[in-house]
């Protein structure tokens, strides 16, 4: 790039996003599925916007801010896919966020005492607000067992509340040799889930489900709604784990060489860049998209130290693009993405929902 | 706290605070160190100045924009504690810089390479830049072999740099039982350097270093100064080093029981409100002030499963004190510091160089 770009910062490569994009879009267009992209990946309204275009649903956010942030770019159609506790501060919030023009937003619960707490904060506000039973699908963070999601349904239903259907987030995908058993247990789940429901007299609507790894291998017919999240941009964790090719990786992190200390290259890219995200399974602190050899060994907050496996090493000063191990706490600790395209920095994009984790 | 703050937030005890920034202070003066505390810590302006207010002689920082952030709160004497290669970009925000009135900046330098390029780019500056070569005295990051350091010193000087001694960061020290041995290391790399740059021809005015596990270790007379951090919060990775005690644990991360799923607590406290910093080893990825049992298991973006030893689970909806792993990374996060006395809310701190990192 001509641009001397203050390192370490976040580069996006416009062709490969858009073809991203594009093959999601295509995949969930495909098997009949409602693609509701994750925006707690990007957080960024420019993303945002060519997911819409491309033809998902609505989008998926994490927190009651990022949907705020989100629906002042103008999306109306969001499903807060997290068990919110609605406080007093929380309910104002998800009441000011439905006071807005067609603003349709869902809302997770796995618990009854979120369901009654939502119920009396903000209740169904005209049926613009509705409900998600989460299930717990094999990761075992956050949901009920599926056979319980009809009682917690008609508890909520009971509460006043509009109970849209069930989901979960198979996150057991992010495991070696883990994508096929996570993506047949999410719908094995989601599909008592919904059975449950049934039985318990609520029809669901929504079936939704759905990771990056997992995403291409959900097609029995359970679910109706994708909500992947990484896919954008890829990562060094998707790039192991086998469900995205390096050539597909579209965000990677400028950096510069800044010693050869011990006979090895440190770059400024540390965790405060990156993130600190390793896996058990991770091969390293992160990856270098043009070097697939070399591996981050040791990883503090502004040094990346990698054991470089190419014949020389690169010039102090030189500059190396570098894959975060997850993308989505890369992004988080920046607040802009540069954005080019054939090598050509073409655009700066504001990272809006950067911080917003309330 | 009777005010509903939104969670996840950082929360600041400020007599806890205040009472590290003493402690510290009066460490070093007993022991008559310069104290030049490392603000990557705090990027707080409000913080730094009540460390200088307490006799810290300047401020240590990781990267230019760091330094461009406490300059323009009227910090005038600036350690930039890493080596910086000044490209045309970097060079032309450190002329900026040192334009300022009265601001003095130190810079590291651990080859020959960065040390010709700031000398081109920025130069001696009329006395107000200089270098501190760096070496390292264990944890094999950055920094030259110890008895290299006169040789890289005579270059630099000999490339029109002023030099004005050495420094280490002895990074091991954050290791169990490390502590010792890690300050024994420091002292000794220090002599050599010290050492070798007298054997080059260039006295060592500044001997630099100091980590907060390996503050209260460094007494035989090498240093000049220390560069501590952490101290003034504390976090769960001093507190399982043994380094500081949980009452002193000045910071932490508020945050509310959503879920109970399998018979756990669920924080909304995930590593975009924490970080992601777990050393191997950390007995978790956080722990609880008021539950000193408790550990957080699992940890993903805003999701903090805790592994409960106490006889009940705290109610859904109620909030509970998160201790991060690595305060660095967690407050490079957040926007803001709530800052509480006796429990009440006093005041509220920009993290002014947040995402200053480059």
């Amino acid at each position: 790039m001509s641009v001397d770009l203050a390192t370490p910062c976040l580069v996006v490569d416009l062709d490969v996003l858009d073809g991203n994009i594009s093959l999601m879009a295509r995949l969930a267009a495909e098997h009949g599925l409602a693609l509701r992209p994750h925006a707690k990946t990007h957080k960024s309204p420019a993303i945002a916007r060519r997911q819409l275009d491309a033809g998902a649903v609505g989008l998926t956010v994490a927190t009651v801010s990022e949907a705020e942030v989100f629906a002042a770019a103008g999306c109306t159609d969001l499903f807060l896919a997290y068990p919110v506790y609605a406080s007093t501060e929380v309910g104002a919030r998800l009441r000011q966020l439905l006071e807005r023009a067609r603003v349709r937003v869902r809302v997770g619960v796995d618990s009854i005492e979120s369901a009654r707490a939502l119920a009396a904060q903000v209740g169904a506000c005209d049926g613009r607000l509705s409900v998600l039973v989460e299930v717990d699908s094999g990761q075992h963070r956050t949901g009920v067992p599926p056979e319980d999601a009809g009682e917690l349904a008609a508890e909520a239903a009971h509460a006043g509340l509009d109970v849209a259907g069930v989901f979960t987030f198979p996150g057991h995908s992010y495991a070696p040799e883990g994508r096929q058993r996570a993506a047949d247990d999410e719908q094995r789940a989601l599909a008592t889930a919904a059975a449950a429901l049934r039985g318990a007299g609520v029809e669901p609507e929504v079936v939704s489900g759905g990771s990056t790894p997992s995403a291409a291998l959900v097609h029995d017919g359970t679910l109706t709604e994708l909500r992947p999240g990484v896919y954008v941009f890829g990562d060094a964790q998707q790039w192991e784990l086998g469900s995205i090719t390096p050539d597909r990786i579209a965000l990677t992190c400028l950096a510069t060489v800044v010693s050869h200390a011990g006979g090895r290259v440190v770059l400024d890219s540390g965790s405060k860049a990156l993130g600190a995200d390793r896996a058990p399974w991770a091969t390293g602190h992160g990856r270098l998209l043009d070097h697939p050899g070399a591996r981050i060994v040791q990883l503090s907050e502004h040094h990346a130290v990698v054991d470089w496996t190419d014949d020389a090493l690169p010039e102090i000063g030189s500059r190396v693009r570098v894959v975060p191990n997850h993308v989505c706490n890369a992004v988080n600790a920046h607040d802009t993405l540069v954005v080019t395209q054939n090598g050509a920095l073409v655009d700066r994009w504001p990272v809006a929902a950067r911080g917003a984790n309330t």
